[in-house]
């Protein structure tokens, strides 16, 4: 496990949890030896850790944020240049790119855990963090089959569903889900604190509580999630804008609301009917297309059959 | 109370709980059958309830949807024409309006009890629903001094603080901070939906989630409420707008989000700052302007003084 933060300390507490062997390390000396007060054995020679992957050819998970990503990779090419290798960063095409240019003979299958808080750092995490929540496996054309394996049972093994995605197709869809509602929070925060006096906030109630509830995350990993994901983030915030604008041509012209409120509470409907997603068991090896058809029907797969 | 949904429900039960007599009248035979159940004394008979009033000189309190309002001012113009009225809607300037046009000699000082759920009717309403929160009470110049006292001491019977602001300022403040919320709801609810696949909203987490919330609540309730406020909405939609077009222009050139993100989060933390107001006492009949100074800083009124 490289990086022992929020998602990285996590992942060590649930695959240990699950009774697997897992060690980690992170770039703060602070962070490992809290860790290591925990019982795990995390340090912060990557190099080491590294090395001691590619001995006993174990899954490597790349858990840092995306800035921190070429450093990294550049020592897996160093030490480890084949290795088997996944990662938890919330883009996948910035990521595979990066892997392709700086380590490109690793066997490198992407991953997103769709579980976080607004809180971060190694006291952050807990072993539950996974519990039920979606896991895309990258599911590009050619994708090593024995990699993708091995990243669906890590994921299952933290308690969560796997979800096959392309890379590209993943990152469209957290663009809308997951990108843009960040971006929206801070623009309603912002709108929210703009005028000269008090009064506003001060009558801001449960909608705009939680309606800016993510514009309280850590800047810096905002930036990190959603300035990674540029071109799929555009087609989402262009997505908005005109919805925003055809609304706001409809309130000014005939004071109509009723296509953008009717439009959200299905769509909000919607999303509530697919919480509840069906989940698959799959034979090891099947091809990257089936798969990818169980994401796009907003199913999921929980362990092998046969 | 005219009107026994969500909000005249709870203003049912907090009034009688502080031990003050109060009676009702409800559109809805089944409502008010309800009440009536669980020991309200709640009937269907307006002009009844209206003429009551007027014989003990009550404060009558409308809590009906804007749409309804209308034709229950005209029954009060008709049986009780210069009784005390204040009412429960979410915007002030339109109701301030009809009052003027619909029941002009009422001694008219509006309200607005900035509680609520996702749910309505009777059956969701319930005597702690404005527990420490704010009740605007409208604060206009030549406002009658007597009934905007009785209006606090309802709000202060109900548990809630008193935020005095003019109706053109109150209708500002939350178009901002609560009819904004809602459109924007709509709008990330509708993209996260947009998809031709359900892959997206597999994947929708907590900032989805939180971010399309209210775009849950009944499309009536929101269109009565964002419609009646569209002036002031429209300068918050033009807000959001403006913000939203700058960051798109600068994700696209320089791909850069830091402005957008680092102002969401300054506004958040305000908000977050705003959540513990000082609570004043005042003299009865302090003047208004001095009253609206009190709510502009973010303060509120929770008592006399002297």
């Amino acid at each position: 496990m490289i990086g022992a933060g929020l998602i990285g300390g996590s992942l060590l507490r649930a695959v240990g949890k699950a009774g697997r062997a897992v060690w980690g390390t992170s770039a703060s000396e602070e962070t490992a030896a809290q860790a290591r007060v925990d019982g795990f054995d995390v340090g912060t020679d990557t190099d080491a850790a590294l090395r001691r992957a590619a001995e006993a050819d174990a899954l490597v998970v790349l858990a840092v944020p995306l800035p921190a990503l070429p450093a990294v990779l550049r020592r897996v090419d160093a030490v480890a240049p084949t290795c088997r290798l996944t990662d938890a960063v919330s883009v996948k095409v910035a990521v595979a790119d990066a892997v392709a240019r700086l380590a490109p003979r690793a066997r490198y299958v992407g991953g997103h855990p769709m579980a976080g808080t607004a809180e971060s750092g190694w006291s952050a995490g807990a072993a539950g963090l996974f519990t039920d929540a979606a896991w895309v496996v990258a599911t590009d054309d050619g994708a090593d089959a024995e990699v993708w394996a091995d990243v669906a049972e890590l994921a299952w093994a933290c308690g969560a569903r796997v979800v096959p995605a392309a890379s590209d197709e993943h990152d469209l869809a957290v663009a809308r889900v997951s990108h843009l509602p960040h971006l929206l929070a801070a623009v309603l925060a912002a709108v929210g604190a703009a005028g000269e006096d008090e009064l506003p906030l001060a009558l801001a109630a449960s909608s705009f509580a939680d309606g800016t509830r993510v514009a309280g995350t850590r800047p810096e990993l905002v930036l990190a999630m959603c300035e990674g994901n540029r071109d799929a983030l555009l087609a989402a915030v262009d997505d908005a804008l005109g919805r925003l604008g055809a609304m706001r041509g409809a309130l000014a012209s005939t004071g109509g609301l009723a296509a953008t409120v009717h439009a959200g509470h299905e769509g909000r409907l919607r999303w509530a009917a697919a919480r509840d997603p069906q989940l698959l068991r799959v034979h090891r090896g099947t091809a990257p297309d089936e798969l990818r058809a169980i994401g796009r029907r907003g199913d999921a797969v929980a362990g092998w059959s046969g």
